[in-house]
Parts: C-alpha cells; structure tokens; sequence
C-alpha cells in the first residue's frame, strides 16, 4: 500500500460518510497580523483591543475569512484536491467567534453524490462542520465539488443531489456579545443599519491589485494545498499557464474593499451562495462594489442584519459596471466574484 | 447623503480642526515579525526580550520606526488619500516606548493652510499626535501634504503657514529605562555614544532590493490605503507606469541598513526633517550612508544623543556618492531619501 | 578604525577561536505563523497545541527547520559574509525543544583551518552551539566554509582539517516528551516506525513555486544578511545574474513536501550531512522523493528513527528521477538538495 496520500477520488466517496480533517490549527497573533498584510483590512472590532472592549468583548475577536480560510484549508487535502471544479457552496454561517489561541478542526459528511453520465467524473456534495477546542461549532456550510473518477469506464449511475436553501437561516439567538457601543471615530463609519436601504449600492472606489508572493504566500498559511495555486511548473502546461489564485483570496479582497461604506458591518452573518465567475491571476487588480439585497431587522435591540451582494471586478472600476451579467445572463468577462452573503450591523442606539 | 468616504479635499479643511482618525491598532508579535521579514532589521533591543531585559527593560519595545508606520498609517485617509504630494515632515518624537499589546491611535489638528495661486489646490498642515491605550503619548510630528480642490473655480486666498523648528527639540528628560548594561556581544557593535565624531561618515555596505508584495505587504500591514501604493490598474495610466513604494519603507530599510556601524543607537529619539528625494518602485536596490552632524551629550549618565543625515541611494553603492546634491543643489537621480534624525546611543560606561 | 563590520576573512580566524554570534532572538507567534507562510508545512505538532497537549506537550514546539534558520542566521555576519561558498555542514542535531518566547542564540569554535594552494582563499571549519535563554542546548553542529583572504600574497601554509563523523550519533536519551497519543485524524498519516523499510522510496506529489519576495522575506526574518540572497544590483553584475536563494529555503521546502508519507515523522533528530547540488532562484518550482536509508529502533518504547535522504528536484517532477546523479556521479542539473537526516517516528503503541 503506498504511503502517499492521492486525495480521494469521486469512487472514494459514499452517502453519509464522514471525514475527519486532519491538521487541527491554533491560530495565533501572526496570523492576524499576516491576514492584515495580505488584504490591508481595516475593520477596527478585529485590529484593535480597545476597540473591542469598548462594544462588549473582553478581546478582539478573529476576522471571520481569516477564520474560514484557515479551516477551510483542511479540507482540500479529502474532499477537493483531484477536483475538477469548486461548483458552488451554501448555507455558510459563523456560529460562534474565534478568538487568538483558540483551535480549529474540520469534518465533513457525504450528503449527496452525482456520477456524471460520461463516467469520467462525479460532484461530490459535502456538509463541513468547523469546531473550535470546546467543541463550539464556528463554521458550518455545503459545497459541492466535481472530481474526477478513478476507473473511467463504468458508471455507477448514483443521482443523489441534496437541496439546499436559497439563503442561510437567520436564527433568533446570534452569538455576538450585546454590543455597548459603537464609536464611530474609531471605526471609521457613520452609518448603522437604520440608514441602509434595500436596492442601495455602493461604488467602492479603491482597487488591490494582487501578485504571486501574496495569494500564495495566503494560501499556504491556510494550509490549503490544492496544487493549481502554487505549482507554476505543473501550470504551464494547462490552458491557463500559470498559477491560479484560491478563490478565497478574492473573498476577502472584496471585504476588505467593502470597508469603505460598510465600516461598521463588521460581522459576516452568513455567506448564502458565492459564484467566482472568472479565475485571477498575478497582477490583477480587484476592485468591488456592493448591492444591499435585503435589510434585516433582529429581534435584538441592539444589532440588525444586511444581506448584500459584492460583486468584484478585475482591472476595471467598479464603478464602469452597471450589471455582472450580460443579455445572455452570463458574467461579463471582468467579474471574479458575486458573494450573496449577511452582515451584521449595529443598530443607532449603539453609536457613541 | 453617500455612505463612500473620498478622503478630504482642501476645502474641507479648517484652522484648529481636530480630527480623529479611525482604527485604534492593537500592536501584536505578528507585527513585530513581519517587520523584520520585511527589513532584516537586526536591532538586538527589539528581537530579543533577554537583551532588553539585560539593558533595563520589562520586555522588548516595538521599533520605533514599526510603531510610527502603524500609527501614521491611520492618518492617510483623513489627510493624504487626496494628496498631490506629501511635502515634509518636522517635529517628529518618540515620547514614550510601545509593547507589544498596546493600543495605538491617533489625532490631528490643523495648524496651518495655504491656498495655491492656481486654485487648483492648497497646502494642509497638521500637528498629530499618537497615543497609547493609556493616553500616553508615544509619536507627536507636524507634517504638510498638498491637497486637491474640490472646487477649483474659486480661490479664498487663505495663508496661514506655521513656523517650524529646525530641529526637534530634545528634553531634559528622556522616556528610556536607565540603561543598567549593554552586552556589545549581543548587540553587534563596540561602538559608544564617546566614540562617534561631529563630520564622521559610515558606509554602510548593505544593499536591499526591495519586490512588490514586499512593499505592499507592509504597507497594507500599516492600513495605509493610500492608492498610488497598490493600484497597478490606476498607476499604469500615470506618468509612473506602476505601483509607487511607500516613502516610510525606505526610511525603514535606511535605518536597517545603518544597523552596521550604529548597532548601539537602537533607538530614534526623534527625526528632524525628511526629504523624498526621488520615488523609489519593485524592484530597486537600496544603499544608504550616514554622516553624524552632531554629537549631543545629555543630563543623563548612561546615555547621549547622535544627530545622523543618513542618506538613501537606489541601484548604486552608497561609497560612490560624494555629495546627495549637484552643483545646482539638486538631488542626482538616485537619492532617494535625504533623513535627518537623532538617535539615542548609550555611553561607554554601560559596555558590559 | 572603521566602525563597519565586513566580516571575516581567512586571517581573522585562528585554531580554538571563540566567537559570540550578535542578536539573540526571542521566538514569536508571528514567526511560526510566517514560516507556515513561506513553506505550507502542515506537520499538526507545530500547527497544533491541542494536538502537542494530546501527545504529551504543554503546547506546540516550534518546528526544528525554523528554529535552524533563525539561529544559524546569526552566525552569517561572523563566519560566512565573505564565504565564496558554503562548503558542508555536519553532525547536526537538536538536543532540545523549542517554544514560542523562547529566546536563542550562538557561538562558534574554530576547529579546522586550511589555507588553499593558490593564497586567495582557505577553509574554515566550525563548531557551533545555539542555546535558549536558559543555556539548554537547542542546536549542535558543525559546517565548513571557503573564504577569501584579505592578503592574498602570502601563504601561512596552514592544514588542519578536523574529522567527521559519518553521521550525527543517535543518543540514549531523547529529549522529546513520552509520546502518549498519536491520533492519525490529526496528524493525516496512518504510518508509524513499523511501517517504513530500508530502502523504501516516496515520491512526493506536491511541487511549489518559490518567488523573489518568499524567499526573500523568509531570509530576512532569520536575520541572515548574506548579501547574494537579497541585493539584486549586485548580483546583476555576477555570472547567476540575480538573487542566490538561501539554501536553508530548500531545506525547508524539501521538509514540507516530505509531509505527504511521512506525517507522523514529526521531529528532525538530526542532519547527517547536505549538498545544495545546484542553485535555485526565484521561479523555480520544487518537488522532492524521499527514500528511508535506514530504520533505527530505539530503547524508548514510544518511539523510533528513520534515516532519509530527500532529494529535491527544481522544474521537474521528483517521480522522473531515478538517482540524483549521472554515470560520473555527477548531480544532474535540476538536483537542489541531496539532504541525509534522520527523524523521529512514533511507533505503533502510540496510535489513538
């Protein structure tokens, strides 16, 4: 038997199956400063002590990408590494917040499976549970994944495709300390969820671009070892001749530039579904701009929710894009990201 | 009302405003790490906690230089996002240490104005002030940056230009633990504050070349979001063709680079006045040599001060260059920064 | 007398030299969290506190390769600034732990001195020793080095080359805790000491791509100032044309690569013996097969050694390879490491 772990292919798979991931992860003061050095995020609850002190926590709590790449990343190696394509995700939410020192797992359960009819590959659905050292859920979410089969002449013909729901359930207990105050010296923004509107977009003005020390410089301190992102050599044979950025960097490149507008919306809720419409590479430039889908009020006193959609653009001003899709309903070749995702918010009464 | 903050334009600018600025920064071991990847900086004081404790510290402090990037940094959107120029610097001191756990902000009122004849733009000046989580003061600088007009039809004729010393004043007393002993084992350098000399030149032979996620590691690491930093889209379309380097990296790898020669001046008490001379891109090599211009004795027994001109030079060794200026008093292409600053150097009694 | 330190050439080194390497360096979070940065290692000991307490840890310990680097880094200005080249290195070990705050530092011996034929040049030999703050050994070992004279007319005739043993002596005592547990859902691997046999190849999948700003950085963080890692100027002029990259990064590389068959390995007991066959530069991506030379049971119940060479290859899969050298037992042209080390394993007992 050889040692040499292959990742496991769509036969590999069945209905109901649990993974474990391996490679529990303490995450550490570094990786908070790393995360600020690849995105220049500015969101003051996760840079600053005293700022989070002040709204309620004893200490400033992981940003939530920060906290979903770097448990996210253990799953790759089981589930996505002879994946074809990352076809989609859902029902992603963060149940609970993570704090520096604190560790983070992952496991996984086969919730459906679809051979493909030419018997060359299959999508694997699977339900990701990440837990922090007490066993507290922080992340919870589906994605589906096609991976190539081993054997490409037979075909099984499993047709098992799970429903997911069109957005993440907002529950009526949020795991967010009762925020005491907002001060918006501090934070950057004057604006809570009482001056936001349903139809509203903001044009983030800034653009990032990205280089090849960056994205992988990320991605391995995620521990994300999917091959396409950090292996040139392999690449330049492939139709895209070099490397390909985890889509998760593009994730939090466009939080980072939703900053501007959202200063206080510093809480991702959930992310509802995401599309990464066209690959990037080294040297792109992303720049985002921001739909608010919906504005949600909570039974809570002191916060409420915003459902957005964040479009980012590669090397063309969010601004210039008046839809992500053309007449045919397909992305325009620019757009790298449409996140549907819920932010939480605080509510006027909390500003200072 | 727009929720997207554009950064102030000279109009929106007022004698005796204060402005707070966003995003109090909680300093951590990933800064402290990430800076030394980003410079080699081997100042033993700030990489060892054994020879700060030697010397007749708790712990070791931040690098000065590290804790002015992280606090200026927050300044950028309130008063250079829409800088034509950031013209100088004066007054800049170093009240007070920083650790590792602190908290750092920072303010800003407006002490001078000055229209330009053009009514193009006009001339900000601030007096910032950085402070602690405890409101001690740990930077205080003035500095001037050239800013556009909104409206560029009318002209107030404002100006108002404030008087600035020629050096940053030193006081009787200095926020630095007396120092108990220097192990010039630990430290790298023989040399004391008796043994430097008025006119005395050191060159250093060292030369850096600096890449672009290197410079745009650190400077997102600062928050600093000023855009000619790291919009490769925006900059193509300029004059420079590419991502502009941050100024405060050089400073920062000047400093580094005087390391040899200066092991045992490891502290900036304070920098006098500071010239961009040319813009520096990925790329460049930095060289950089010092002239002592003064040697400063102090009240105290166990340290003195240098007052140091140490001069940055792209893409050629420092040895080579007689003078930073030509004939014409210009500086030859490849200056890239002319600093003049005062160091704390201990004296020899404190040798061990 | 000059205050700039050039290092030391041939002449500065005498038989039975002490030398104090400057700058003792405490170990941060933000230096582990950057070595996963620069590397992916995913071996859980050092990812992990939870999985270090599980096995019988008070918390993770900082992982050998890293803790090499940041101690060897202070040695370069003494011993290697003006190497023409890094001859060998010999009879590596790592007597004790590491832990984050801890703080290292090193002394070298001069144990051998042998001045070439043609009085340009001659080979030092050392022996040096990195502590912790406490004196505990954290480091042990020997290398050899060319260097160039700085009178390159006169000849002392000086031969004295010390002996060395084939490779590092394992000892009776192993200072790793009582492994208590190996769970292989954390650690990714199922093998344990039993499994592996000499003669055994694995062939590593992964390969990565190194970039100027990686290794770069990386080098900068271990405060190793040679100067043909980092200034490009310089090494425009020079037949490689560009930036060298430190050896240590392949090392580092090769390590991590090997993680895929070799998860539970998850200590270096020591490094017999290295040949940097080739040298790598920015681009290149590295892939390396590891075959088990030897199996070495131990008294300890808990645990075993095996001896490996990992030979890393650049641009080329390591599969490809069938022997790192030619018919003349010359290395072939993409060999970068040919690495004889030897590394801890739990054996069977231990899995949970």
């Amino acid at each position: 038997m050889s040692k040499i772990n292959m990742g496991n292919f769509f036969e590999d798979f069945h209905m109901g199956q649990k993974i474990i991931h391996p490679l529990p992860r303490t995450i550490s003061e570094g990786d908070v400063s790393l995360y600020i050095a690849f995105t220049g995020s500015r969101f003051a609850l996760h840079s600053s002590d005293v700022v989070a002190k002040q709204m309620g926590y004893d200490k400033r709590p992981i940003d939530d990408i920060l906290m979903f790449h770097l448990t996210f990343g253990k799953s790759v190696q089981d589930i996505s590494l002879n994946a074809i394509a990352n076809l989609g995700y859902a029902e992603i939410s963060f149940p609970n917040p993570v704090y520096i020192g604190d560790t983070v797992s992952m496991t996984s359960t086969v919730i459906g499976l679809k051979e493909n009819s030419n018997g060359k590959s299959g999508v694997v659905y699977v339900h990701s549970i990440g837990i922090n050292q007490d066993g507290a859920e922080v992340l919870n979410f589906k994605r589906w994944v096609m991976v190539h089969k081993k054997d490409k002449t037979t075909n099984s013909g499993i047709k098992k495709i799970p429903e997911f729901k069109e957005s993440t359930p907002i529950c009526e207990e949020i795991n967010i300390p009762t925020i005491k105050a907002v001060d918006t010296d501090a934070s950057g923004g004057k604006f809570f969820f009482e001056d936001y509107e349903k139809g509203e977009r903001l044009n983030h003005p800034e653009g990032i671009t990205i280089d090849n020390s960056d994205h992988t410089l990320a991605t391995k301190l995620y521990q994300n070892n999917a091959k396409v992102h950090f292996n040139d050599h392999m690449m330049k044979s492939t139709p895209m001749g070099q490397r390909l950025m985890y889509g998760g960097i593009i994730i939090s490149m466009a939080r980072t530039i939703s900053f501007n507008g959202l200063q206080n919306a510093q809480w991702v809720y959930a992310i509802n579904s995401g599309a990464h419409a066209n690959p990037t590479y080294a040297g792109d430039t992303i720049y985002a701009y921001t739909e608010v889908l919906d504005v949600i009020d909570h039974q809570r006193e002191d916060i409420g929710l915003l459902r957005l959609r964040t479009i980012a653009v590669k090397n063309q001003k969010s601004s210039e894009i008046t839809s992500p899709k053309d007449e045919d309903g397909k992305y325009l070749k620019n757009i790298v990201l449409d996140l549907d995702y819920t932010v939480v918010i605080p509510k006027k009464k909390t500003e200072k």
